[in-house]
């Protein structure tokens, strides 16, 4: 482990500590810290060399584990010290960030600037670019936008035994080689490891004006998020909160304490457009509505609320387990009641709330810290959401990934020829099974 | 071969005939229409067991011999009678087709419900989805709405040895697994044949108002293109014509004939918005244009006049040489210039046109198809077109794919690193080679 000291230097390696987003009781690890992303290629050159596993760890902000160590002695890679923008040319749309750049920092350059970088996965000032790639973030833009890899057109990554590599760049089109940049994109650092990406920007929408329904039940606010797409408006974000989810969170809503089903869709654009969008979603979500609001100028405070959903349902028993299944979005009402019924089922208060245009649910379970039984049957309720989810023509990780805690669950979602596909394609770029190993993979 | 009869009918084998978009003298095959994905799978079954090599042939659209054969005694599996759109959900905006339904049908489709489905390769009636799919093809109106890919949500194909796979659905967002539906995408059959996708759909833009202004030269109408960026407008489609495919083509424009280098820039959206931006982008092209011109209503007829260009060029002497070579936007006027030299060093006529906002133009040399000579010339000045991509720090093929006629290309455009992990993908996924051999990898 010298010669790791000697890549980084000794003030950057950690030895014998505890990394990661879950700590594994028992296993610690070797944490570096490279300044580069030729150090990180030597790092991995060591490692893949000395046969010692590698776990990529960025903002430790994900909801999967993708960055928990699970074997001792492994080495942890942080990319925390990557932290340049290498360049970023407003009037071309566009920037090279490293892979320790945070989604804030990227959005502030952008928004400064008169453009926008629209993924907006969670805890902003904590992910970074490399992870947000690695695990293709969503959020709540993501129905009109597209998730993180929609914005970016290349990747410098290292590869198995230790290469640095460049595919893509500064163009918003290419197809001369396989699509190893969409590869990379998602798969959680099994591939290779993200040292920095090419992004492309766009112009920043002038307005951006969210309209809030809130709904007696899940039926009558689902049927508004039908009418949403009937409409033929295009929101920017379409999401929903149930009404557990609203008991946890809807007091400290930036309009006014609200409760029942409610739905948010945001209108953006030129800001005559966003307010035409603005009223065709107003009418679009009236029918059934105990209340519609759409005040201008709230559209910080109401994405900074949409932002504490998650820990506010945390707070409310101290605990949650969470899973962020996807489904076809006409099967939407069905995913949302059936969660509450799987929690019943297992004597456990259930919610959810996510990016309802997408299909896409934070599908919840609250919990006591201290009742260790309580975790236990939530883990049984979790299974039934996998399958609740498939069964629903879903899948059972619509932003987060699979990371450890879901680990195997794609086995029931793709045929066996599907999944050999994936291992094959593991074992071609990652042939000594050293890239964080324990992960994505069943 | 008697197998494949029973497979897919007798009626449905061509024996020992000449198949694919290049007609590779001397090399016949058996042509082979399966009626499903089953038999599609049947037919790839029969194939692997049995070595022989397998050639997906599309719309025969392409435009780098990708659907060529090139093995005497190969097997091309037409896709033309996989025509079911096997769903259609215009108020969920989406829709699942086969593999030989053609882009217009699409299309038609799509429009007649009020929706959109963006891309827009050339050849609409002929192209297939399974071709635009295999090449991630793009098209004008990539520039605001990407390309194919972008567009697809699951894909359907049969891997080696002949497994029906399906990843993705009717799912906006799904990070299960390693993206394996981006990774066929643009492999243009190497790794293995789509046989249906699920595609997502848009809301139809209400108006489409073109922009269209003619300059003095290329100088000028780059600076009016990086203007139009700078401007914060988000064109749908940002296009540009040089004055030798203006003097091919100009002629037949509808809106008088023109002359000159030419941008075309599109406006699109709801009609107030649309207006709007049309205006931002008159004033942004206005500067140093003798002409522009913006009158409503033409939009069909401009992008009617748009899709002949190539054969207008091809027209102008009887043949052509093209190259889809892309660079960073503001690289774009260098490559049009410099495309011209390259022609001039060969004796060569040279034009270009193409996507100005992704800076993916077609760099062409017009050619007599009576001199051999030329000919030649022309293959020795289309290797320098590739230099220059690169040296711009940009891409042998940003649409058309690698096919045959750019084999080896990538080696240039990638570190030997990144193509090896190409090669290391293409065996785990198609270990005896037999999946469109000789094509896209170098």
């Amino acid at each position: 482990m010298h010669e790791l000291e000697r890549i980084v230097g000794a003030a950057h390696v950690e030895h014998d500590t505890v990394v990661g987003d879950i700590a594994v009781p028992g296993v610690r690890a070797t944490l570096v810290r490279p300044a580069s992303a030729s150090e990180v290629a030597a790092v991995v050159a060591w490692c893949y060399a000395n046969d010692v596993a590698l776990v990529p760890v960025g903002g430790r902000s994900g909801l999967a584990g993708g960055a928990a160590v699970l074997q001792a002695g492994a080495v942890a890679v942080s990319l925390g010290r990557l932290t340049a923008v290498r360049s970023f040319e407003p009037q071309l749309w566009r920037m090279e960030a490293e892979a320790g750049v945070t989604t804030a920092t990227i959005a502030r350059l952008a928004r400064e600037n008169g453009l926008s970088f629209p993924p907006d996965p969670g805890a902003p000032e904590q992910s970074q670019l490399g992870g947000t790639i690695a695990t293709n973030a969503g959020g709540p833009h993501a129905f009109k936008y597209g998730a993180t890899g929609d914005w970016v057109t290349g990747i410098e990554a290292v590869l198995a035994p230790g290469e640095l590599v460049r595919v893509g760049g500064p163009l918003r089109k290419d197809v001369a080689g396989y699509d190893v940049r969409a590869l990379l994109t998602g798969s959680e650092g099994t591939l290779g490891i993200v040292t920095a990406a090419w992004l492309r920007l766009t112009p920043a929408p002038e307005a951006q004006l969210p309209v809030v329904a809130a709904y007696p039940g899940a039926a009558a606010g689902c049927a508004a998020i039908l009418r949403v797409l009937e409409s033929g408006s295009l929101p920017a974000a379409l999401e929903f909160f149930d009404e557990g989810a609203m008991r946890a969170a809807g007091a400290a809503f930036p309009l006014g304490a609200l409760r029942g089903f409610v739905v948010i869709a945001e209108a953006d654009g030129a800001s005559a457009e966003a307010a035409r969008v603005r009223d065709e979603l107003r009418e679009a979500l009236a029918p059934g509505a105990a209340a519609v609001h759409a005040p201008d100028d709230v559209a910080r405070a109401v994405w900074r609320w949409r932002d504490g959903v998650s820990l506010a349902v945390a707070a409310a028993r101290g605990a949650k387990l969470s899973e962020d299944i996807g489904v076809p979005v006409d099967r939407l009402e069905e995913a949302i009641a059936q969660t509450v019924q799987i929690g019943a089922r297992h004597d456990l208060e259930a919610c959810s709330w996510g990016h309802a245009g997408d299909g896409n649910l934070h599908a919840t379970f609250l919990l006591d810290p201290a009742d260790e039984a309580q975790r236990g049957r939530a883990g049984e309720a979790a299974q039934e959401l996998f399958e609740l989810a498939l069964r629903l023509g879903g899948t059972v990780s619509g932003e987060h990934g699979i990371g450890v805690l879901k680990r195997g669950q794609l086995t029931r979602q793709w045929a066996p020829a599907a999944v050999a596909a994936q291992r094959a394609i593991k074992h071609a770029l990652d042939p000594k099974g050293l890239l964080n190993p324990g992960k994505k993979l069943p």
